[in-house]
């Protein structure tokens, strides 16, 4: 990442009071990792971004899951499962909205590979795929990603992952301004045990003027200053993805992820009409086998008093992994010249 | 249809006491149509089949839609949108588990060709793909589905379609027996003013100790009469299409629709862990357009105390037409030899 | 109870294959016990049904609960927090519409003279009041249940209670005759070890013409012998409550009751509009106390592969305690000479 | 009102970019009027708001209303008629936890006399109460609130209602100091036609150094000011009512009514655990007639694409409602002489 386009927190921007991981990412929950392909030829600026719950195959050791629909303006698949099971079983998948079809594909084929149980022996796998629409820079008639494309990005799937205008952030627009793929985490303690929440964004919602960062009308600003940022009408979505090593039902996770309203509010969303404002999460706290030695299980968890402490760590984490996410973008040139503007060009002219 | 196969009211057996549309299938609601591609070859038995709301071009003319999850064990791509929205803006597709990101596939590049301003001066569009797992006759690793095949099933679309082991219903198995796609309408009358309430079930649930016909326990007899049918855990599920001409909010055919599960509880469904027992409903009662040419419109609903009719002509249509999926099917032979038997075979042997 | 009043497995009416606990009651399930104030006088035809989890202080040791609503024109208190939390923590109370306010207030007086820490060093409490429409034969207008009759139905929980036109049953009216308070269990058996479901309804719905016993279209058979039976418009509801021992989680238990809908399916009911459908389920076999000692905890649940087996269970004992709310309730004359018929006045002369 | 509790645009802090109704109150939507009754002697400091959603008689003349749960550790009684139907038909009261059910009692009483027909020719009411927990002024164990109490409050609406320490706004805390009552209003233009959204809060929650104001951290200057403020575990609640005159259905109103929560976060709350933040909103719009003459109605809506600004709308009123609750809310002594302080003691002394 060049230095021009650092983190939040490199700039003295400090989002919240609770103290961040290591890398201050998703990628901090252990276990977790991060993999992109980006898909940039001509007017084509997309790609695929893979989130994987754990190192392990994720079909067989499931992970407690729970989604959340902030606004349903989207087209995000799998989510029926997840509210019924409270469980996913495959990596998330992120890319855009006409490419969900070939996401899925890929995703399939991905786990049918390590699992050739499945269609056989045991039943089918549920993938999941979630979206935005990055049809001002990407050409999204074209559809352009491939199965390839889905297989390299779980492929490059690392801890020390890139953000901003990368993987399925490549075409993504966020205030009127470049955004992307922004990452943040935030460490809680209970009763002396330590946990991690970490979150991913894929940014692409919301008006420059509404945009704000920790707590400063940033967006006003800029629009004062520069006339040639586009203003069309807000056709933009969000999607956030959860992890935390906390033991808790699906239950319990489905609350803590509602809370990723709270930091997305906070910098100046209102969760616009034409937006899919989508929540997913995942605790690798407890695992649920695809076909356990024992049906009788023991599901650790902490009092609901404790829950607090995670609900702000994951407002904060939302709302760092926002800014995160446009700060880490940089200006992109796409379909038929429509350019995207990076927050930084901006950012230090205004005070 | 050979005689054999012939459906439940030519064999007495009549469901409920409203009266049946012309057809007694979906069809019989105006502008409704049907089509089936089926796919056969060596270990593959699998298809998919395309129900047209209208005859126009449904993503510029919406229609007023709901979705309801019985059971939440599936895959069907689209609810979000349908839940925040109330309108659906594509055909609805049925196809095996696997098949569901080429079933998106091909409905996108159906709506992008027949919608040029798609990913222009318009945003996407939010593919209905709803599935059901044939793998017991069907090789479903091969995940055969093509984009042609979507293509092809919407070409098919007509009034005097198929029922049995046709489109994506080759492969089902219903309570132990050839399932597969059945249909049944139902007429109520509103201060003289008719509608008509048709389904379409794509029916792979169940088993055979259990099913129910119009009140007999016909399972239990099978089973006494038979030993080779199997028994193997039921990993089934249904997907129950609901179409109306009476006009209503989405709010008011979400309730409507949940009456589906009143009928598939009366063959002797209990809507089993593994199954994906999903509904949609829409109604052509009143268009939704993308571009209206003015922003302010009167949507034509009748008052909530009219709504039972509604509700028994969805409860008795889903019974009949599960019914009709099962009488209609015909023994097929399928992947690894592996064969389920028609409900024909037997239900003239038992009492 | 007389012997008219039998019960459906004494007349040989045998619903479903799982075997029952020792009573067929919802207090097969250990700790839980039931009690009624029955409030007549004059047009007066009302009363309350109390519902304990078990023997000790339900505030300080909550139970695992879930809510589900089949149909929600009702004015069922307290689902609120079940679905948030996942828990109960008072009795559940059953009575008619326009006492629930009265019934809120018995139960909160009664919680709060047990826990004198309420309102000083810790919160409040949710009162669970579940109601029926009981006009017909009760003046409903008069609101007659006062405080001190829920604390006296709360006094009479025991194990061998009423059923019938008892307590909140008293007054209803189920498909067309004298409905009221019903009962049923079911046991299962997951790996050798042994768990029971039961089933409590309080039902007041359904037209006389769509009454099904165990398959058998009993209504239309009796609407063909008598005419002076009423035939209004149903204004009626269903409330169900489901306990078990099995340990689960409040997800699971949510799946479990939904299945409360297939056995009310199966005695024809459609759900009506005017109708309160509401399900509250419990299970003791995990503890959520409300001061832990420690906050972190282990919750024993079974692999979601096992629950079917509970989901059949459920199904059956709402049939079967549907059938007996009717089977034990006796002939009643109400308010301005309004009478609801007992069943049984029909059951032997049908064929 | 005296000038020193003076209201945030009086104080120069103006909250989005919307202009506000005359009033700047919920009251600005036309046929909307607020009622408090204010009940305090010695340690009880509570008491009663009634909203009325028109002048005329509401069960007869029904509004199309939506709720929304935000965080569900809450009482309110009525939601799941309101989700199932779409309209109320009483006036809205807010009270304490524990006086839900005489606040039940009061309306239902209140209905009955203007209503006759209920529980003789026409079915029941379905009540809607609302609560937050005022224990740390109020003795609410002593379930102070009377139906006459209710009665007061209704008769007491009017246009020019006073905010803060009022009505069921007395005992309230809201980020550790005094909070209550407030209100706030947005108008909208959609083609050239006005509307108006009116908010009103029942504000009950948060930790003081969380407070903020129109993007400033007031809460964090405030405590490092003043040590003596009590910092116990925030176990307060916050209750939203909407008002709008926009014709839309009840799918959009929940829709709008979920952005209050963008309002909300922006003060700084995070939805705390402890809380019962629930929202119901209400159009006057579109009326809904109990005994329509006839069975088939149109009713006005605006095409989704018009939705944004009520989002907008809905979410300035409702940060600044809260503001405005805090900012008129006097310094209140209540139980054993517990003290929170008003806000204006405090905003003047930081920078």
């Amino acid at each position: 990442m060049s230095d021009k386009l650092k983190r939040a927190r490199k700039r003295g921007i400090v989002i919240g009071s609770l103290p961040t991981g290591e890398r201050n990412k998703i990628t901090d929950v252990h276990g977790v990792s991060v993999g992109h392909m980006t898909v940039q030829q001509g007017d084509i600026n997309t790609g695929v971004t893979a989130i994987l719950p754990h190192q392990g195959n994720v079909f067989i050791e499931k992970v407690i899951a729970a989604s959340h629909v902030l606004n349903g303006f989207g087209k995000t698949m799998g989510t029926i499962q997840i509210n019924e099971l409270g469980t996913i079983e495959t990596p998330i998948l992120m890319t855009n909205t006409l490419s969900v079809g070939s996401g899925a594909n890929g995703l399939i084929k991905y786990t049918l590979k390590n699992n050739p149980e499945i269609g056989r022996t045991t039943g089918t796998v549920n993938p999941i795929v979630t979206e935005c629409n990055d049809m001002y820079l990407n050409d999204i008639r074209s559809m352009a990603i491939t199965e390839e494309d889905v297989f390299t990005a779980i492929a490059n799937a690392q801890l020390d992952f890139e953000e901003g205008a990368v993987g399925a952030g490549t075409g993504m627009k966020c205030f009127g301004l470049k955004g992307g793929i922004g990452s943040a985490s935030r460490l809680i303690d209970i009763e002396g045990e330590g946990f991690t929440f970490g979150v991913l964004v894929l940014s692409n919602f919301g008006h420059l003027n509404d945009l704000v960062i920790n707590g400063k009308k940033v967006g006003r600003s800029i629009a004062e200053l520069e006339l040639d940022i586009t203003t069309e009408k807000d056709k933009g979505s969000i999607i956030v993805i959860v992890a935390t090593d906390m033991p808790v039902t699906s239950r319990q996770l489905e609350r803590i992820i509602k809370r990723c309203g709270v930091g997305l509010s906070r910098t100046g969303s209102k969760m616009g009409h034409n937006s899919g404002d989508i929540v997913i999460g995942f605790s690798t706290g407890n695992k649920v086998f695809h076909q356990p030695s024992s049906k009788k299980h023991q599901l650790t968890y902490f009092h609901e008093d404790e829950i607090d402490n995670a609900f702000q760590a994951v407002a904060e984490a939302t709302e760092e992994a926002i800014i995160n996410s446009m700060l880490t973008a940089k200006t992109t040139v796409g379909r038929d010249g429509n350019t995207l503007y990076s927050l930084t060009e901006y950012i230090d002219k205004i005070k």
